[in-house]
């Protein structure tokens, strides 16, 4: 990691800390203040001249704070004549921003990309894009790192027998299948929800067998937790015996926490790309966070080194 | 249509002469020349100074030829000081490659849309674009026009009974809920291939009830309509009863039009986004072809007379 | 106002209210929504097809959701092919960090400038830029109005008599000689502080002539208005008559209302570039808040029908 | 050539394996795939990180194919993170639409400059480019190697006697004098064609004197070879003794190299940069072909070293 | 020419008053500061909000002055909004770099293409650029009139007899034969110099007939005049009768208008697109210069009105 | 320094060779040539591929020769391959041009930046911009290196027992105080020009006290010399001792020089930054030069090493 500085913005403290860890490095020294006004003020407090940085930063709530955190940083150390600066944003937001669902929407996530390239990023390295195709906002490289190995991982290891994967919409299939292929065996299911006309109340139908099996419901995220949490009932009415659900990106607004620890979810399983509160997390024994930290370390180390990222997902595959 | 000049290059010549008829104005005069060592010359025989230019191609195959035309049309147009140029693409080729599906794939989708504004393109038109997120690959406004309601609008009329629309892939479900939306109580079903180990033969499942039911296929475009067609069986061993086949974009790559001829499929639904040899089309009956030139017509008009495009959705409503 | 649209985001909506209605027309309806994770989506209720667009707000606090507010909107309108799209941004947030003041600092007024215009902005309106080499830092047009005429005006017509209008800083000097060529016979003074070494306490001196005078503090902004209030005890100490406070800016973090309330300052004028809570207003009597509401009404008026600006000012300067 | 990878597309297999001999290197791998439907994919079968890429690609025909190789590929390594991108174009199609020559044409050449550089090119190496002013059509680095040097290199150690070197048209005659220095005491002479009005054939001068010498027809490329061959006879009119074609680039549409094999012209001498079938070539036992492999290597490996190129050409002006 | 604006910097004031004149408009006010330490200040005086802007300066001598005043002068009324700005160079400087003619040369007249784009210019009108290629270095539209036609009217008109047009090296020959075809029956030839070796004299030949005809030396511009001054020579060793020069940019650096009066030709002609003392032409009998005015008001006019320009050359094709 | 460069174009030769020996290093051999018609031809004379190119230039006067100076070096090192490119411009001319005055006034300094970034700046390394936000002009890393150390140094090395700052005009305040804050327990003052009225004559007041006391007037730099040496009268009047001037940048234009040898000053201190004639300074014996050699050979040392730049003040702070 020679000529490399890794910094941590507000978002991800905890993560970058088990990053340089794992990695073996002095965390880069960086302040960061937000002033009275609400300005934010960024200032390495370490040269950075001819150097590769690492600015890790989730786009999390405050949304707004932390994406502005990145852009006023990226001027701060181009302007001090970094060599190259990578963004690690383990959870980008704005991504469900991806397409215009109605005239006249904006497509924020695109502008976030550009936003990111006019302030000097020169890569982004993401973890489960809500969307794949968002790689193709930027021009720069970008990595779009997944979890799903991780979990899929976990879920094996738990041996709970036979297994149906369910997407809670339709959009989410392909990721309901994919996690599925890393279980033995394991089938899919499709929660279709429809609502048939404006005034009328939305209707959801299951699609697939859950009855007397184990049923895990995966999505990239949850937010308010009122989608996935739905599916629960509608599983459990169809004869399912232990419902699981898997997330990568725990943004848990509003009371999406306490939901889910009276939700008769068996375990919630998501990563830590977005950080939470240890005090918060005591309430809800049924939520289980895995660490994306040595897939994060494990990939900055093979861009500072310009070696291949697919050998990192190795560690995922092998019990 | 004052100030306004459209021009066909070479995919789509029937299609555009359609839509000038609707409006009821010329088609602009340009010469294309395909030299003898494969490079294309384009010039318009008629001014473009100060006028708003829609330049109607689809880059279907040969798809760089199409892609290469519209280039330097663009480039033509620019240089002779038009004040706006729309690129109207009823099939927007190179679409499905829009991620990164694997380590050092390149995203053309997104790499077109750059060519397109690097040759000076000021708007994009297409249909029913492969992944709805390609709107985001442009910086320049792009309209997404849709042939869905169109196709729904087309099996409502035909008033077939109990429905199922069905996925041919884990990806396609969003599409597939949407087509049922628009014929009455509709329901659901995909198909579920997967090849869980490298060298076992792939193998495919249905999720969903189609038994005694007519079937309607839906995707986006068959190529070589080896996935839809592949459907039909699976469909028919579950008991369907007729199985139709529905896409916006009919790409019938090598003998795919042959092979629905003798498919089995009731009848097959494409729109003429890709023109076709009408001497091709006699030997399949079971293939029906929709127009998309009131929907393009009817959109230019409304970019030129700056008119909101929605209110074109207007005619797939009302029986 | 032909084939205009005014849109208000969160920050000016009493002030846009004002402009609209001097201007005659209606606002731009315009959906602005706060999810509960942090994420903003902006989205036109009318369409923009060709039209020039004015949208008004300032970037005050809360900064960074204001600032986004902007550049989602920008990006909604231009995808949705407005023909143009003008910024009138009343208070222009992170103006301060206009400069490298140390090493490795960013310089985030020209970033603030780089993210408009990445995100589609046409032209820039902002009123007494904190420097007026801001101007500089966008490519696009964009017009620096001034209150300052509108200040000089006010203390004018108050009659004051002998008036020294003092600068709080080295750098305010240009700024307090202005206001003072608005009000007749004024003179100068200038608050000298310095701090000679790292750990000794700051100095503060008088620079003229305040003793038994009127004096009027001017500054671009008042922030949490510890400088200016600082400034009275020395005016006091020097023996001057009545001290008045003018900015332009109201900024006013943590408790710099309830401090000016018990200042001892006359009176403390400001505009209403930045929305204040009329509740919060009662408790200050000293507090003055001119409008620039005709002075934004007639400018956009200006820029819509392609007139001068200039002659807007005309109104400042007949009695 | 630490650090490099130098990958063949389609259109230059044979230089490009010349080419890694030479430099004593691997070729990288890389996957191109044309599907059934005209689209195509690249894909680079090991890690370019880091790495200064070398593309070698002409642009001859299928000259949009060829194109489109090179601007996927560049997409390509650039999205994986390559270190610089060299595009290594022996022949650079399109070069002759290098200027309006009527209103409203397109400046193709141009074009291709900017779709490499939008596609990310760090640098473009061409051969004798149809104009030297297309350098300036890049803003990226690039040279413009000559073969000028070698072919005369070639007629030189022929020992042809008295030479008149033969410029085909009015604008090659820079051309002809090039290669006339390069062979001793060489004279030039000019075919002057004109067309004085719309409906009269073409008439065809010769100025200069070619009587008893032998003759070089010479042009930076031959197409349909209608016009080099057509000078032959004017030439052989005018009594000169032998005479001799050559070309840097044979593109030899239609039936140019049968006509070549039947047009009395004692060596036809191009090189390379577009490949043919060495069948076909079996049937011109007058076409004589040179290598440009060494050019292009040593070029490459300056290029690689940071070291000049112009003392790669030493090698043609010893005997 | 409602709407536009037409400014004269300092080097064709003459020829603006006689475009104006023509035209039957107002000529812009502006004003040109040039301070004492070299800096220049352009600031229009009247509104150009809105309009269509065109400044017409050439870059003669001195070259980088005139330059810099193009480029302040578009920032000026780029920031000023104007709607459009069209620069109208009738000679455009720096136009023989425009090819690397040696190693780590500039190629300074796409350079200069980028910064008038840089600066904001949206279309360049030039005349008889020194290699139509130079028409590829900008991407914003521009017009390469020719004066051409004009001069080959005049010769036309003088009814010399047999004719030859000559070019004074072998890269002109192309516009010899040009101008040659607009004079009857008119023949060419072509002086060819060479330099063997670096420290041989260059020895000049001449190839074509002129004996007993009147020649038409033609260049693009005459600098120094030692290369066309020089050819008379050779061409009334030749035998020749009288010698005529044309060229469209009388650059006439160092004393070249003396030589001119002493060289023995007939008569040179040039244009007005380069302005000239008239006290200076008075000892010059024998240069006589044509004006482009009409040609230059005319484009302004169609371009202003959007209509195509190529009718303006009709006024030149009839007697 | 290795692999670096540094080229002296015409403006600063003498103190690029004391940059070069206190570097211990050759400086690069480049050609510039001024042609007879004005235009300049720049060449490297040896590569530049792969390295860091350093260009010493001073925009002083001749201002536009010198800037295209660098315009053309910039396009040549570019095209040459160089790796990286940093512009040393001592004096950054246009600098006052810094902002919108008057209405249609261009921002010439943001301009130049964008001109140099245009033709392929990397960095631009300058002293003591006008106004500091200059930096925000650029988007690439700059430098803006101040000698106000070397001058503070200079006067607190002379022992001139007490000291007045005094700044010639209001904007000026704030480096009066940094010079003041550099000399132990100087004070301030400043000079209040006003013009009430704008037939009136222009009112100058001093505001301070200096009155037997050593005055030094600065400001960032001296151009015709009327604003600075006017000081020097009411100085003396208000009964000042010693009149001491101080200016980073001798631009001197006008007879400037010689009003300095008459006007009374004791002293007047300028740096190198521009080039003066060493005969033209024998008549001055009050004009003292300081070099910033040693501060710009330290700086870019900095840069080529990658090393801060803020310990090269180091050597202006012990004495």
């Amino acid at each position: 990691m020679e000529n490399c500085v890794i910094f941590s913005l507000s978002s991800n403290k905890k993560l970058t800390k088990e990053i340089v860890d794992i990695l073996g490095v002095e965390e880069g020294k960086i302040s960061v203040t937000h002033f009275a006004d609400g300005e934010i003020l960024i200032e390495p407090q370490e040269t950075v001249r001819g150097k590769h940085v690492f600015i890790v930063q989730s786009t999390c709530g405050p949304v707004n704070e932390n994406l502005m955190e990145v852009l006023i940083c990226l001027d701060a150390v181009k302007r001090a004549s970094c060599r190259e600066v990578t963004c690690v944003m383990p959870y980008f937001g704005y991504a469900r921003q991806d397409r215009k669902a109605k005239a006249r929407q904006p497509i924020t996530a695109r502008l976030v990309a550009d936003l990111l390239q006019a302030a000097g990023a020169d890569r982004v390295v993401a973890v489960d894009l809500h969307a794949s195709q968002i790689q193709g906002f930027f021009k720069i490289p970008n990595d779009n790192l997944t979890a799903m190995d991780m979990l899929a991982q976990y879920f094996r290891q738990r041996k709970l027998g036979e297994v149906v994967v369910v997407s809670p919409d339709h959009g989410g299939v392909t990721r309901a299948r994919k996690l599925a292929d890393g279980i033995d065996d394991a089938t899919i299911a499709i929660v279709d929800k429809r609502r048939s006309q404006p005034n009328v109340a939305e209707a959801m139908n299951l699609i697939g067998d859950v009855k007397d099996k184990n049923c895990i419901i995966v999505d990239d995220l949850v937010d308010t937790g009122g989608s996935l949490l739905g599916c629960i009932k509608i599983l459990k009415d169809h004869g399912a015996k232990d419902v699981y659900c898997a997330a990568v990106h725990g943004v848990f607004s509003n009371n999406a926490i306490e939901r889910i620890a009276n939700s008769g979810v068996k375990e919630f399983v998501v990563t830590n790309t977005i950080e939470r509160d240890p005090e918060e997390l005591k309430a809800v024994p049924n939520l289980k966070i895995l660490s994306v930290g040595m897939l994060l370390a494990k990939s900055i180390e093979a861009i500072a080194h310009s070696k291949p990222i697919s050998d990192v997902y190795d560690m995922f595959h092998h019990e």
